[in-house]
């Protein structure tokens, strides 16, 4: 908890701006990027300014284009230098403009102390040994800022490290960098009053999504080679919908790893809650319960995926915190034959054309495989939605208004929903709890009497989309709900406005058609070349199981 | 849900009475143990009624005194047949008087099947073949009511067998009959406004502990060879205390299974969340989760507790509760020397004489055979008991007092801590999460940097107590709070008025005193005699390892 301070008058946006200009400050000026070498405004896609500008030695763009699989085996064997691995992802940093605070000093510390010891010893410190990892701002490093976007938590230093971060250091990582989120998490795109925007690399007048935004920008610009966000709240989406007989106006959430993921083309899981550590990191709402908060990584592959996620079980997280469950990393084999339900929309919002074609040719691909499909109807999912939007809202937003208030900060307009919420009773929690479990019954019950092994559905239902415009986001709320496992992953296909037209197209509603009207013809030229992602939902804790699923998937469909 | 009743004047005496009525007229007639043979109301302990009455023939006897473990074998090779057994326990268990529902039909029904599948294939159903096993009043058999001892749960059948039960059942088990509860079963005594009160078996005037008091006095009967209970609620205490700087009266609960077991001489578990399904069960408080409630095996030995366990998770509860984790049973190999720490008192209230001696002996007992200890600071328990106790009363009592007041009943004295208590709101309830989360996170530290295997401490202070004399829960509720595994074992040690004195005793407080002065000076005959049980304490989620430990325990203390 942050000390409370006696403030008399409005101060948010002096602590933003002095805060901004200490980031801005605090960047090495060797590592900053001259000015004439940075891309014109006007050009989008960023993503191969590091290769052309001359800015970066060939080692540099060596290393920081290599994967965590790949940098790690070097790393281990002395071929790579903690210190030139950790220096030149700082320096890609630093000119990925994305990141939000940076601990330079320590990342070079204890890249220094990581070569000494394997020189040493000849042993490489763990699984992780030498290798630079990025932070989501929620997490939590001793002296630094763990602002989550809001104001008040300016200058309030972390004490200690979260046990995420020090059960990573002691499988080897490297810290040198936190990254951008969106006010309290709790919004879709990255922006918040303290840091502004981030924006997507790919396309920077599109979002990189949120709330773990300012990693998927990050490691799409090679700025980091495996980071770590968290999933619970994110994207708003705006919907007027009767529930209980009351019209309210509401943003469902949830989705903040999945959702940056398909956004900018990168690689997740979403674990079920208790697999990675959640103790002491900044929450944006402490205490919610009823949908339980998970982090995970990022990456730009499956396998550094699951390369991450195998090191940190490793290093028995439930011995550090006490949600974590004593579960260690289990081999699995798969059934030759998988049984995958397919959702082909979620009763809300269609996928776009580019979206629903990866979504049928990802199917025939498996199917030519050997797998078995069925259909999943779509019949929960507007439920779970509103479930998930309830229990979000259910302190009347009195616990991030309580933040705001002490610097004056206002609600940002994304997080209408919130501002107008009422404070529930606990005897009022305890029935959302019973419909909760009620629905969590339910769609086991489904599963279980399908047989299915795993669902395919789209992770959003487009690419992505200009900033301020995201409006959906039943496909991965529902999982936060249910506490389902479950990855994000790139299709290898991209968007071809030659092909990916609205034909015969029956809008399931104002979003959908808004959805689908804006992304496929105002928007068409814009989504042109994107990568589409897709989502693979496995059952709760099965982590192993998803992983080698999509793994599979991907050989399939190579 | 119950459906509401439109009630304009109270009638829960009356409901109660006929309820009552209705039961005793349910009890097959060939079953009734003529007046005549009944124990003498001056007698206290009714433990040899059964050998000494004449009542059972010496087949009856012979199946109702053996254990799960002796009696499975011979189910599964057709050397008993399910119907003869079932039959003797439905005969002793209305001898028992404590049952509170039956089904004796579908039970003898379920028995002829069970004999003619076996007879047919060969083959036993499962790992239960046969065995009839009791259930607390709490879990749901179709067509039968589950009241938890409220009036306005009579006459509201369930439409379906609770999940447990239809593993259960898949397993081989054969149902025959409910057992009592306290009201919401949140008193820590068996005693409720429909169906009055159970009594312990060793000795009538004490109490046979609550929740699960119905099945721990049918069990010492061997009306049952194996009950399930649930622990979360249980034994009001009656405390004035200072927290947060309002003196509030509070009754503090949890430990429904041990508490009962140890009350009566019996072995249970207490499962962390998770391991045993909990789904479409009656709870005294629906919805509240700041706790969990869980449910285990009580019997006459710890064999059939494990053996309980295994079976029921080798049934994948995970498929059928979405709160379930899909963890296998895991076969645990001990460490040679395993680390105990030994807590002498919980700093409210020092175990009497008989608990304090067993304590010391079993300790020296497990150092003889090579194990060590260290002392375990009783300095969180207070504050896990105080979380315990305004965790339970969140909701200001409200969800039980609407159903009482559907039937006018009135709330127990036991229960005055419910009635006085105030609703919180949502934003409050979530700063009470990050309290016990953040007591949850030191309690782990401290066991993680001590290095411990278990924790070897009082079940309850006591043996037992007068009815409506319980005072303290210390001992159980704080790993509730913290949802670890925990055994109540019986240590073979009976009281002895000769030995177990008070000298130079110290009380921790005015309950301190009054439960070691009451217990071993006016009530010293009373206790006389009577089984002194300790409890193991285990991390969350180690079930097998806490069995096993206790199973090695016995065998160190034989």
């Amino acid at each position: 908890m942050s000390p409370s301070k006696t403030i008399s008058e409005p101060h948010w946006e002096d602590a933003g701006a002095k805060k901004r200009a200490s980031l801005e400050a605090s960047l090495p000026k060797e590592w900053r990027v001259p000015s004439d070498l940075l891309p014109h405004e006007s050009q989008t896609d960023v993503t191969n300014w590091a290769e052309t500008s001359g800015w970066f030695t060939p080692e540099e763009l060596s290393i920081t284009n290599s994967t965590a699989a790949e940098l790690l085996p070097k790393l281990a064997s002395g071929e790579l230098k903690s210190l030139d691995v950790t220096k030149a992802f700082c320096k890609r940093a630093v000119a990925a403009h994305q990141l939000v605070k940076t601990c330079f000093e320590r990342a070079l510390a204890t890249a220094r102390a990581r070569d000494e010891e394997l020189a040493r010893t000849g042993k490489p410190v763990g699984s992780l040994h030498g290798l630079p990892i990025s932070l989501k701002d929620n997490f939590k490093l001793k002296g630094l800022d763990s602002t989550v976007g809001i104001a008040a938590h300016i200058d309030d230093p972390a004490d200690s490290d979260s046990p995420l971060a020090q059960l990573l250091e002691a499988a080897g990582a490297v810290f040198y960098v936190k990254t951008n989120v969106p006010t309290a998490m709790m919004i879709a795109e990255t922006v918040n009053n303290v840091f502004g925007r981030t924006v997507n690399p790919r396309n920077r007048l599109t979002t990189s999504g949120g709330s773990s935004g300012g990693e998927s920008s990050l490691i799409v610009l090679r700025g980091s080679p495996l980071g770590v966000g968290s999933d619970i709240g994110t994207i708003p989406f705006f919907l007027s919908h009767s529930i209980k007989n009351i019209v309210l106006t509401l943003y469902y959430q949830g989705g903040s790893l999945r959702i940056p993921a398909a956004c900018a083309g990168l690689f997740t899981i979403r674990p079920s809650a208790g697999r990675f550590p959640v103790r002491n990191t900044r929450s944006g709402m402490p205490g919610q319960e009823a949908v339980l908060s998970v982090n995970g990584p990022l990456a730009n592959t499956i396998e550094d995926v699951e390369l991450y996620s195998k090191s940190l079980i490793g290093e028995k997280p439930w011995l550090r915190d006490p949600k974590c469950v004593p579960i260690p990393w289990r081999e699995v084999e798969l059934p030759k034959k998988l049984k995958i339900g397919v959702m082909w929309h979620d009763g809300m919002v269609r996928p776009t054309p580019p979206v629903a074609r990866a979504l049928r040719e990802v199917k025939a691909k498996l199917e030519t495989a050997g797998h078995e499909f069925v259909e999943w109807d779509p019949v929960d999912q507007e439920e779970g939605n509103e479930l998930l939007g309830r229990m979000f809202v259910a302190d009347g937003g009195l616990t991030i208004k309580k933040e705001l208030d002490r610097t004056g900060e206002p609600w940002r307009p994304e997080m209408e929903a919130y501002s107008a919420a009422k404070d529930l009773t606990t005897s009022e929690m305890w029935k959302l709890h019973l419909e909760r479990s009620e629905f969590q019954g339910r769609y086991l019950d489904r599963w279980t009497k399908a047989g299915i092994d795993a669902l395919l559905i789209p992770t959003i239902p487009f690419n992505t989309v200009r900033h301020g415009a995201f409006k959906h986001v039943g496909y991965t709320g529902v999982y936060n709900v249910l506490d389902y496992s479950a990855t994000s992953f790139v299709t290898g296909l991209t968007v071809d406005k030659s092909i990916d037209q609205l034909n015969g197209y029956e809008p399931l509603g104002d979003i959908c058609k808004a959805v689908n009207e804006d992304l496929s013809t105002d928007d068409a030229e814009l989504m042109h070349g994107l990568p589409i992602s897709l989502q693979l939902v496995a059952q709760r804790l099965e982590e192993e199981k998803v992983l080698a699923m999509t793994k599979h998937v991907l050989e399939v469909i190579a």
